[in-house]
C-alpha cells in the first residue's frame, strides 16, 4: 500500500523522500509521462546529450527531471517533485524545497525556467529542446542585425493554426496570423536565463514560447497535450524557417485571403 | 455479443452510440487500421502536432480520425464512422450524421475533403500530410508566378511507376510519362477547401492528389494499399524535388526512350 | 510435418506449391531475412511506395519477393522460389519457372536483375534500392555531360573499405582507392535494364553494384552480410557525395598517403 | 555456475575462452551494454556498413566488438575481452593477448586507438563514429588550407556544456568557451592511426576526441555515461556546424557575455 499523500505544501521531515509521488501503474501520472515523452524526444533529436528536458505540473505539485540524465533512459525513480505553494517568492535554487528527490542527482538548471511557465500562465507543461531547428532560427535572426534579431516571425502557413491564440484566450491562430516568438539572449549559467524569459513573457502575453538563441527554445501549454503538440507545430516551423531561407524564400508574405464562393 | 450491425444509412437512436463498429480484432479492420498507420506517418513527420489524418471507407461506411489528437496516440476508439447514403448532398458539417462519435471530440476539419475523394472518385482511403517537402514543393512553385504556380510536374524519374494512370483505368503511369499534381491555394477555414478540390479534382480527372499551397497534400486511392503507396511515392518525389531545386536540376527533361536490343 | 524437400531443379506438379520452402522458425532462412531485412530498408527509405526489394540465393534456390508489396509488411508466405538450375538460358518472364509462388501476386520485374547478379557474379543476395542518395548522384552526373555521366567515382573516404576488391579476389578496397561504380539508363520497363546491367557487370569485372540513371540501385554480394553491408555503405557514400557537391567539395582528389614513422 | 573470475591479468591456458566474462543477466554489463549502444548508434548512421565501434574498459578489464559486425545485430558473444595489465608496452595486434575471444570473428583494427583513451586518459568507455558530420566538418576544414585545417573549433552554442573541462579536471565547459577537436589525417590502416591519435592527445591534453579526416570521430569519457552524452554532443555541433556552413554562418564569433541584472 502506498502511503497516504500529505497536503502539498507542507513541510516533510528530510528522511521521508515521498517516493509514492512517482509511484504508479496509469501511463499518464506525471512521473511515468516525463520518461515516456523525453524518450520520444530523444529521438526526435531535441534533447541530445542530456540538454533539453520537460516538467509536468499537476495542481500545486511540479515534477521534474534531474540534471544530466540521458533522456530516453530515465526513469520514474529519477523525478523531483516540489510543491508550488511551499516555495519562496524567489524560487532561488538555495532556497529551493523538494517534497522528493532522487538519489545521486541534481535538480536541472531548468527548473526556474519551467516554474516561470507555471506560475506565470499557469501551464500543466513545459518543454526545453536543444532542436539544431530552433538554433539554427535564432542564428538565422542574428544575421539580420541588432533591432531585427529578437524576434521570430512566420505566417500564412496552416501549421501555425497548432497554437492556441494566446493566455487565457479561446482559440487558435489562423493560417493568415502571424505566429511571433521572442528570441532571448543566452546566459553563461541556465538559471539567468529565468529573468529575461519573465521578461519576453510579459511583453509577448499571450506567446507559449521563447527562443534562446544559440541554445534551443521553451515551449508550454495548459496540459501535456497542448505543450506537445504546440512544441511538435514549432520545431515544424522552425525546420520549415530553415528550409525556406536555404532556397531563398521569405518568412513573411502578403496573401490575398482565398474566399470560398459557396454559400 | 457485439449487437448485429444494423443496414449501414439507417437511422439510429441517439443513444446507440454503435460502439462494435470501432471494435475488431482484425487488425486490418479500418477502426485498427487507421491509428496504426497514423502512428506510421507520424514517425515520418507527415502528421506532427494533430496536423493530417487518414480515412478509410468501406463501401457505405466511413471511418475518421477526430479533430486535434496525437496522431501517434490514437486508439480505435477515437473513431468516427459516418454513413455516406445517410448524407445530405451538401454534407455540411451542420447537417452530417455520425453513426459513431467518439465522446469528447470534434469532428476533424478534413471530413468533407475527404468524403469527395469517396463520392467523385470511389476511393476507399484518403491520406492527407503536411509533409514539409509537400509544403516546400508549393512554395517553390509560388516563386514561378501566377500562372506557372498551380501544377507540379515532374517526369523520367523511376519512382512515378507508383502512380496508377488514372480513375477507372487501368495500369501506372510510365518512366516517362509526366506526373501532374494540382495546386490549390489554402483557405482560412480547412473546410471551405472542399470546393477548390472539387474543382481541382474535375480539372485533372486521373490525378490521385491535391497539393494545397503552404498547407500539405491529400492524396487517395481505391483501398488503403493504394492510397499509402501513392502517399509514400509523392513524398518521396517531391523531396527529390526539393533536393533537385537546391542543386539547381530541373524536374522536367526531354530523355530519349532507351531501346533494349534483345528480342 | 513438411514435407521432404525434393532435389533443387526438379520438375515440380504444378498442384505442388512447395509452401515449406518458405515456412521456417529459423530467422536466418531466407523466406524470414528478405521480410526483415526488407523493413529495415523501408526504414532507411530504400524501399518507399513498394519500390526496390531483395532477394537471396542459397545454392541453387533464389528467393523473391513480389511485385507492388509494402515492403515493411512483407510476410514469408510472400515468398517466390525458383531453382537456377530449372531455368531456360534466357530467364525471359514467359518462360520463368517458380517452384513456390504466393497467391495474388505477380514476380517482380527485378528477377532477372537479381538473376544477373546470382548467375554471371556466384552473388548470394542482390539488394535494389530508390534511395535519393543514389537517384541524386545519377542526376549530378548527368549534368557533367555525355562521356563524363557513365561513372560515380570518389575516393579518400574510409567507408570505401567498405567493398570487396572484387568478384574472386580477396580482401578489401583501401581508403586510397578509388570506388567506381557503373551508371546506366533507365528504361521504360524494368525487365529491359538487364542487358544493360550485364554488360556493365561485364565492363566493371569487379564492381559489386550498378547505378540506375533517375532509378536507384542494385547492389550485390557472396551472401546477406556482404550485401547488406556494401549497400549500406555506398548509400552512405551517395549521400556524403550529395553534401559534398552541395558543400562544393570534390569527390576525387590526390592526397599522399600518410605513413606511420613507428616500425 | 560461472567459474569463478581469475585474477586479471593472469595468463590463461589457450583452451579455457573464459565464456562467462560475455555472460550476464545485467544489462549494464559490458558485454550487454557494447550491442546495446551499437544497435542505438546505427539507428542514428555513426556505424553504417560495420564501420565504427565502441569499447568498454572496467578496471583492467577491456570489452571490444569484433571487425566486420554488423553493429545493430551484435551479441555478447560476439565481444572480446583482454586485461590491460597483461599487455606488453606496444599493444601491438602481434603480441596482444586476450583472456576472451569469439569464435569465427578478427579483433577491430580500432583496438590500439581505443587502447590509448584507457592508457593515456583512464577512460572507461571510447565510442568511434563514421558520421556523415564528423566527415564533413574534417573536408570543410581541408578547404581552409594547410595550417588552419588541423582543428575544429566552435564556441557560443550551449549544447558546448556537454563537454568536461579536460582530464582530471572537474566542471564542464561554458557556453561562451571554445570547444577545440584536433584533427588528424587518415591512414591507410587504423592502426597505423594510433600514433597521431596519441600525438594529438599530448598536444591537446584537455580534449575528449580527436576527429579523423574523411573518416570519423573517437570520443571518449570517464564512463559510458559520458562518453556516450560527449560523443551524441560532439554530433549534434558537427551536424550544427555542416548547416552553418550552407547558411554561411561562423563557427566562432564574439558575443558580449549577458549579465543577470537580479542579485
Amino acid at each position: 500500500m502506498t502511503p497516504p499523500v500529505p497536503p502539498t505544501g507542507q513541510a516533510f521531515a528530510a528522511t521521508d523522500n515521498n517516493d509514492h509521488l512517482v509511484q504508479s501503474v496509469n501511463p499518464d501520472h506525471p512521473a511515468n509521462l516525463i520518461p515516456s515523452l523525453c524518450a520520444k524526444f530523444w529521438k526526435l533529436g531535441w534533447v541530445t546529450g542530456t540538454g533539453g528536458g520537460a516538467s509536468i505540473r499537476e495542481d500545486d505539485l511540479v515534477y521534474l527531471a534531474p540534471s544530466g540524465v540521458q533522456k530516453e533512459l530515465m526513469k520514474p525513480s529519477d523525478i523531483y517533485v516540489l510543491s508550488m505553494a511551499a516555495q519562496a517568492k524567489s524560487l532561488d535554487r538555495r532556497t529551493r524545497v523538494y517534497l522528493r528527490s532522487p538519489a545521486q542527482y541534481k535538480p536541472s538548471q531548468c527548473t526556474p525556467l519551467f516554474m516561470a511557465a507555471f506560475t506565470k500562465r499557469g501551464a500543466g507543461c513545459c518543454i526545453h529542446t536543444h532542436s539544431h531547428w530552433a538554433v539554427l532560427v535564432t542564428l538565422i535572426l542574428e544575421t539580420q542585425g541588432a533591432g531585427n534579431d529578437r524576434e521570430f516571425q512566420i505566417n500564412n502557413i496552416e501549421q501555425i493554426k497548432g497554437f492556441g491564440r494566446g493566455f487565457e484566450k479561446s482559440g487558435n491562430l489562423g493560417y493568415h496570423d502571424t505566429l511571433r516568438i521572442p528570441v532571448i539572449e543566452n546566459t553563461a549559467h541556465e538559471e539567468d536565463l529565468t529573468e529575461f524569459l519573465e521578461e519576453a513573457m510579459d511583453k509577448y502575453p499571450d506567446t507559449y514560447a521563447v527562443l534562446v538563441r544559440r541554445h534551443g527554445v521553451y515551449v508550454w501549454g495548459e496540459n501535456v497535450h497542448k505543450a506537445k503538440t504546440q512544441c511538435e507545430s514549432l520545431d515544424y516551423l522552425f525546420q520549415l524557417a530553415v528550409e525556406m531561407k536555404r532556397l531563398g524564400l521569405p518568412w513573411i508574405t502578403e496573401i490575398e485571403p482565398v474566399k470560398p464562393t459557396r454559400a
